[in-house]
Formats: structure tokens, C-alpha cells, sequence
């Protein structure tokens, strides 16, 4: 039986979730969240559970949370979306990124991906018969050089993939980016799919540069967002896909036959706390600013050099000085002999990388983060 | 923007429930239960949602559920499972049949599959780049020809799905038919994928032939189940697949990328379900036999000829007698004019299917399906 995705193992994530458990080690690796979901969420979830509201919704999703979806993004990015027509509701971020990329993607087609890339876009596109074409950016900026995108179009380039805020560099895209991937995508007839599932978390009073907000380049975008992220809810998989109405239609085609349908009281909650709790959304990227300062703050003193975190829950950390490891190798120690999980980064390149990075999630209690800077420390 | 599906639109199930709802039409037509899910379900999701377990679940499942799934293959089946390694709990049954086409079918292979079928087996093989080959099976009897089946194998054909007991025939397997399809799948050194969503609704007495009891088939199959249909919860989106720990690598590397994980709680929820309400799987053919009959005694004295109903919770009903309008007129007419939606047999046929036949979906109370049988009484 021979492998449709031969190169690939189980992801990086579920292996270091699953070596933190093993050897009790602090979890650091995985992004998700060690608090719960707001009360509000769960108690509207269970109200609806024991209202019998379980059964499916419309495949696009309960026209409510639609509703509610197409009102954020009016209120945080001026953006006028019909709920009806452009919102799809999906089974996670995860889901939606592997529909928008069967819609577009064809046999042969090539899809620029930015290096360190999210696990999943390169074998969803090599399912769908394209080919990714990867551009690594490398620490500390990781700045885009929109010449090479330039460079690397062709008459196969079907779509450009951008994840802003960045997983896992922190890094934000800035005005200039948006204009320059905005002149090519429309000089060479492309299409977008923007992952914005950490929109709602930017630091030092950046505001997020959704595609939502520009009209022209939304109109060829898969826009991609998710609830786990913005209501510490990850393992509820909830998200969403925001499209024009014409590039939508051919989403749900796809999404009907993926999962057709999400949990439908989760639908109903979500959309209740975002019309009651909408400040829950406002206040996120506070939250975690303070979370990326206490982290950052605690390995002030260590050998190991912090790299800049615009957004994410995410920070980066150069460990040249602390060992000369590679950092696949790095992180195995560290979570088999110090007791700390993270994510090496050479694991997000297509092509390997020698940078000497590793990834650790902040969204973690204090004491838990206080925790791991203590060990760290000591390296 | 060419359609990678250019043929489709929304699933029939979606339309007929939108105008069920628009003419206020008792809904026979999508198939979903009009009773709720178990109390003990509901309140083991709402503990679970309170106490905190809502972040991602390991992506092949939550162990505790994968043992109960293995269990309940073992007491009902006698299938040896090895819950960690060979099952996959998924997004929904549609999930599960979406991955294992993607995990088999590659460029230019061909999939048999029977007709009438389930609507995403097509889509999702020509997402994967292959090519559906129907053989049609019509009323009354919906028998497979084995000949003919055979007569259509090539060095091309991957896979064959079936699906038993059949939406939307009712129709169940006969061990002649598993035993002539072992042969084929065996000589032909093909896979199978067998969709046995409806496992636990077979009526009069008919053990279900799942292909969990023949490990020499089961050795080359994914066996997709669904806990919607089975704890009347189609709105929670959870199914799963059972495979030989070599075929599930495969399909979990796909099913990574496709959603990741399921709903957390639920999880948790139902495997203490299958712990410790185990009847409940065992009582659902007698509770589903009652309603078949209710609706087949109902309509005994309408112009309608009733065809068998051996599993799920379908009927059919040959309307020869009633209308001269082919299957999708007459529903819509039906719907609009007298009040009643149900779905035409021809939607699920690749080849236009004359036959005037239409399915009503008995997972209802019994004053709704009295109700519907006194207007179809009528005709
Ligand atoms: C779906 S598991 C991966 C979670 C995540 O987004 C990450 O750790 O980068
Ligand atoms: C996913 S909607 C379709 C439900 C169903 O299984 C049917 O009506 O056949």
C-alpha cells in the first residue's frame, strides 16, 4: 500500500504533546491554551446541548453565528460582508485551510508557501494535485523579500498562502507587505488564502492588516479564521472561511462533502457570546501581551537570545549559545532531560534549515511560564 | 474561477430542508432524528465542558473512546481492535469517507461504487483525482449483480464503497454478497470502503454482515461508522473509522490535515455513553423496526406501493400510481402543495434514474410520521 504522503509522519505537535506527557514535562509545544473557556461559552453550550439542539445545522453554518462573524468583521475591519452568502462556518481553521485549498488547487498548479509554514498546507496542496513552492524566511526578521515572490511566479503559480499574525515567528505582516503581495496577486491573476487565525492577537498597539480590510485583494482571498485561538476553546475545533460570494459557492461545494456540517450547539454559543461578550475579542491581545512579557521578562538573564513576537501566542528563541544541538535534536533533550516541550523550527521548512530555533507556546498560566523560564535559566 | 466540481451545487439534503422550512412541510426528506439524544450523553458533554476538557484531543481520538469503539467491534462483531492503533474517531461519518477516498484513490483510479449512492462518495473521489465507476441497482429489489460488478473491474479500479444497511434503499447485504464481493476484492487485490453508518439499525431480526467479522476482508478495508445516527445526534459530527493499523496510517495522516481532532468533550462523553448504557446500541433496531411500521401500517391503504425496508431509517415508496411527474417534480410538489418533503431517488443515481421512487426518512415521533402518512393517504 504505497503512500499518498510518503515524506510525512504524525505531526509535530501531536509527537511533542505526546513525549510531554510521557516524560512529565512542562508543555510548551503545542499552541493551546492551559485556561478554559469563558464561562459564558460553556454555559451556552450546555443550554443549548440540553435544549436538544443537536442536530445539524445548515452546512454553511447556523445563519446567527454567520451573522455574528459578518458583524466582527465589520466592526474590526470596516469590511461589509453578507453573512448568508460569504461566511462559512467550518471544523476548525484546519478544516477550512483544506478546502480553500481544494478549491483552488488543481493538477499541476503551484502554490507559494512562506517558510516556516504551517504543517498543514504543503500536504493538503500535494493532495489536491499541486505543487507548494517555498520561500524560507529566516531569524531573527523573517521579512518577506517581495522580489523573490516576484521571481518565483510563473504561469503554474495558482495562489500565495500568508499567515498574519505569524506561526509560528510572531511576526505581523506591515502595510508595504499587503500593497506588494496585493500589486502581484493582481498582476498575475492569483488567488489568496490568508490564515488569520491569530487576527485577534497583536501586540504594542499594532492593528491586525486583515485582507478584509482591503476590498480589491479580498475579492481573489479565502479569508481564515478560528475560535479556538480567540475563545481558548481548541479542542472544540470551530472555525471560519470568509470569501466573496462567488468564490464561496465553490468552498462550500467542497466543505459539504469534507464534513459537511460543525457542532451545532457550539455554533449557537459562540454566537451568543460573541453578541454579548464581544469584549472578550477586544481585550485579547492585552491578555496575551502581558503572557509574551512575563515569558520574555522570566529568560531576560538566560543564555538564550528572544526573538521579537508581534503577535501569536507564540515566541521564538535562539539557542545558539545554550548547546550545538540541531534543534529537533535540541528540543528532544529538552524535554526528555529539562523538562520543557517546544517546537524545534526546522520542522516548519520545506528545505532544512540550520537556524538554531525553537518555539514555545505562552499561552499558559504565569506560574507555568515562571515555571519553564526557571529551567530555562538554568541552561 | 472554474468550479473543480462543476456539475454540483447543494446537496439535495440542504435544498430539501430549506424548503421544508420555507412551506412549513413536515420533513421527511434529510435524514436526521426529530428525537434528542440520550439524557446521559448530554449530561456527560455538559460535565465534561464545565470541568475543562475543551482544548484538542490527540488526532486519532481520545483512548477512552477509541477502547469503547473497540469493544463494542469485539461484543457485537467479535473483531480483535487495537483501539490505539486502528481506530480513528472523526468529524462525522462524512469525514471518515472523505479521508479513506483520499488515503486509497489516487490520479486515474477508479472507484466502483453502487447506485443509488450517498452523495459525497463522487465528489470526493474526483477530488482525489479519480474516476467514479455506478452500477445502478433499481427497485424494488436494489440486488447487486455480482457479473456485472466483476465485468467492471480493470487494472485501473482501486476501490469499491458499498454501504450497508443502504441509504437510501433500506436495502442490507446478504452473506452471498459479501462472500462474492471478498472474492473480487481479493483477486483483484482491490480496497473496500465499507460505510456502515447505519450498523445498529437492521430490522427483523437481521444480524448486520459488517465487514469487521472477515478479517481477510477487513484486512483490505476502512470501515466508517457514525455516532450521529446512532445516539440521534447527526448534529454533533462525530464518526469514526476502523482500519488494519497499516491502512490507518494512511488515513491518519490525511484526517491530520483535514481537521486534526473532534470535538473534545463529546468525546469523553460518549465513550461513558457506550460504558455505561451499552443497550442503548442494542435497543436502536427495535426502536427504529416500531416507527418503520408505524409508517408502512399508516400507509397500507394509500396508493403508494411500499418497498422494503430491511435497516437505516429510510423507506421507500414507489408513487407509480399517484403522479405521472418524474421524482423531482413530484417532491417538489409535494413539498410545496401538500405539505410534505421528502427526497427523489434520482439524485443519487450518476445516470438519470427513471424509476418513480421516493425515500421518507422515519426518524420521527410517531404523531409526525401519522401526520405525514394521513396527508400521503390522501393522494
Ligand atoms: C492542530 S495542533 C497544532 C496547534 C498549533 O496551531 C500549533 O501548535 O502551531
Ligand atoms: C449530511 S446531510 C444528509 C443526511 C443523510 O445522511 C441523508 O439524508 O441521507
Amino acid at each position: 500500500f504505497e503512500s499518498k504522503l510518503p515524506n510525512l509522519g504524525t505531526s509535530i505537535f501531536s509527537q511533542m504533546t505526546a513525549l510531554a506527557n510521557q516524560f512529565e514535562a512542562i508543555n510548551l509545544s503545542q499552541g493551546f491554551p492551559e485556561f478554559d473557556a469563558p464561562e459564558l461559552l460553556k454555559k451556552q453550550l450546555n443550554h443549548y446541548v440540553l435544549e436538544g439542539v443537536n442536530q445539524y445545522s445548515p452546512s454553511s453554518g447556523v445563519p446567527r453565528l454567520q451573522q455574528q462573524i459578518a458583524q466582527l468583521a465589520k466592526r474590526k475591519y470596516a469590511a461589509e460582508i453578507d453573512a448568508a452568502q460569504q461566511v462559512t462556518v467550518t471544523s476548525g481553521a484546519t478544516e477550512a485551510l483544506f478546502v480553500a485549498i481544494q478549491a483552488l488547487v488543481r493538477e499541476g498548479d503551484e502554490v507559494i508557501v512562506f517558510d516556516p509554514a504551517y504543517d498543514s498546507y504543503q500536504p493538503a496542496i500535494e493532495l489536491a494535485g499541486g505543487k507548494s513552492v517555498n520561500i524560507a524566511l529566516h531569524a531573527p526578521s523573517y521579512a518577506i523579500d517581495w522580489q523573490t515572490v516576484a521571481a518565483a511566479i510563473n504561469s503554474k503559480t495558482r495562489a500565495i498562502i500568508i499567515n498574519t499574525p505569524h506561526n509560528p515567528s510572531g511576526k505581523t505582516l506591515k502595510q508595504h507587505d499587503i500593497n506588494a503581495l496585493k500589486a502581484l496577486v493582481i498582476k498575475h491573476d492569483l488567488y489568496l488564502i490568508s490564515d488569520e487565525v491569530y487576527e485577534h492577537i497583536t501586540f504594542d498597539q499594532q492593528p491586525h492588516l486583515s485582507v478584509l480590510r482591503d476590498d480589491e485583494l479580498f475579492a481573489r482571498s479565502y479569508v481564515i479564521s478560528s475560535f479556538g485561538k480567540t475563545f481558548h476553546s481548541t479542542g472544540w475545533k470551530m472555525g471560519y472561511c470568509i470569501a466573496s460570494a462567488a468564490l464561496a459557492v465553490e468552498f462550500r461545494k467542497i466543505h459539504q462533502y469534507v464534513t459537511f456540517s460543525s457542532f451545532t450547539p457550539a455554533q449557537h454559543a459562540l454566537a451568543d457570546m460573541l453578541e454579548q461578550q464581544g469584549e472578550h475579542v477586544d481585550e485579547l491581545s492585552e491578555f496575551y501581551q502581558q503572557k509574551r512579557d512575563v515569558l520574555s521578562n522570566a529568560l531576560k538573564d538566560s543564555r538564550f537570545t528572544i526573538l521579537p513576537s508581534e503577535g501569536t501566542y507564540f515566541l521564538l528563541l535562539d539557542y545558539s549559545d545554550v548547546s550545538d544541538l540541531n534543534d529537533v535534536e535540541f528540543c528532544q533533550w529538552l524535554v526528555e532531560q529539562a523538562g520543557v516541550a517546544a517546537i524545534p523550527l526546522s520542522v516548519f521548512y520545506q528545505q532544512p534549515s540550520n537556524d538554531k530555533v525553537i518555539r514555545l507556546c505562552f499561552a499558559k498560566n504565569d506560574a507555568t511560564l515562571l515555571q519553564a523560564a526557571e529551567i530555562l535559566c538554568q541552561l
